[in-house]
């Protein structure tokens, strides 16, 4: 299980303004937190930015290697962020975030990602836009792994995100995403699956426990990397607790740990 | 998705005491919140009263049914009081709980099944003993199947239990009986899948996280019936989410009531 530490990101009005005045301690402050917390790797996102946002990344990679040694998740809709994170980042393998099979911005990220041999996040997405069904999804998840493989990219390195839509505007989204997890793990078993949590329950009230039921489905069906809150202490003792019923967890001395410290109530 | 009340089970202290009493009031009370909480099954267990157990589940049928019209779940190692539990039974089909494929067992559990035409629950089970992995779940589940259909019991009547063992005692524990679920869903797809959640965490702490997350990937697998404490707001409100993510809540409709209700929070 990969843990992508999801609170550096200045869509988060305390980032965002920490990061404006360049408040390095902050910024510092969250990323240790999240590796303390559990979470393998650092999602580093300014997207917001857009004015100056190759130079804020550019920063906020330093200051956030100042403070913890774990490898970052390099976030932005912007290749030429990405690519300035990427020559900054200096600890362990970068994560570069995201590929889809767009022709433009797969010709943009795919150079990234092989000159930093990156491990790369590749959104279920191409020219026709987000698909509905798993059998949509499948489509574009051979053609990523078909083009990347070829391109020198390693199957243990790309982390599919099904992209998931919110219930509330088809019942059937929460399953799609389940049955192309399976598929995946079927059909191409050395990949990675990877997602966010929150999107899912867009739009309906009490948004936690769908969150972390979602959780728990995604894991039972092979997710085996998530873009969460690691502070989030519910969820993460759901992580933990989901780990142990599903044998990922010899002897379940993880979950025992962690309920000896105290980690997750 | 089917839920049986498990309160009224003289292995609880309180339900002990005020069956002794005869104390019909108390039993009611419990009755009717489980089925104001969403029970459609009221599960019946007086097991523990091995001397008058017969003449106990009598009055505690009788004494439910005032109560309550939803039918019974009538559940006893005794063939005995099983057999004098459906017959005092009086409201829709009443379920059996349960028959095995240890031979004594089925032969004395069989004719009650038929005679009542009850719902039966029918535990993974064989004169081998508890099986160990999903493969020899299934031995006995299509051993059940052919037999039971072949006397008569419709495969919409037979509700398998696939035997829950502590993940504390065997980390595959828990994948074994996801394994079953998916099987039995592919295979006999007529036929429903139901269990109990505590045995999954025995021997741990923190056993209600590891409950509800059960719960949760048992419910993603096919799991379609638990026999649980209906006034458990928290294990309720994650089975609401569950259903709502699998697209057993047409329009989130059940979910939105129940929290604009306040029943699940």
């Amino acid at each position: 299980m990969l843990i992508v530490g999801e609170l550096i990101n200045t869509s988060r009005k305390a980032v965002k303004s920490a990061v404006e005045n360049r408040d390095a301690s902050f910024i510092q402050r969250i990323a240790r937190e999240q590796v303390e917390a559990g979470a393998q790797y650092v999602d580093v996102n300014c997207g917001t930015m857009v004015f100056n946002e190759a130079e804020t990344i550019e920063w906020l990679v330093n200051t956030i290697q100042e403070a913890v040694q774990v490898p970052l998740c390099i976030d932005s809709p912007n290749p030429k962020a990405i690519e300035i994170g990427l020559a900054a980042a200096r600890h362990g393998q970068p994560m570069v975030n995201s590929i889809t099979a767009e022709r433009q911005r797969y010709e943009e990220i795919l150079p990234l990602v092989q000159k930093y041999q990156a491990k790369v996040v590749a959104l279920c997405m191409d020219d026709q836009g987000m698909p509905e069904t798993a059998d949509d999804r499948m489509r574009i998840v051979r053609n990523l792994v078909q083009n990347l493989t070829a391109a020198g990219v390693s199957e243990e390195d790309i982390y599919f995100d099904p992209l998931v839509k919110p219930v509330s505007t088809g019942d059937r989204f929460g399953l799609e995403v389940l049955d192309t997890l399976r598929m995946i793990s079927t059909e191409f078993p050395r990949a990675h699956k990877i997602c966010g949590l929150s999107n899912i329950s867009f739009g309906l009230p009490n948004r936690k426990i769908l969150n972390q039921a979602f959780m728990i489905q995604t894991m039972a069906m092979g997710m085996d990397a998530y873009i969460l809150d690691p502070l989030d202490k519910g969820m993460m003792g759901f992580l933990c607790a989901s780990r142990a019923l599903l044998g990922q967890d010899g002897y379940c001395m993880d979950y025992l740990t962690a309920h000896r410290k105290g980690l997750y109530d």
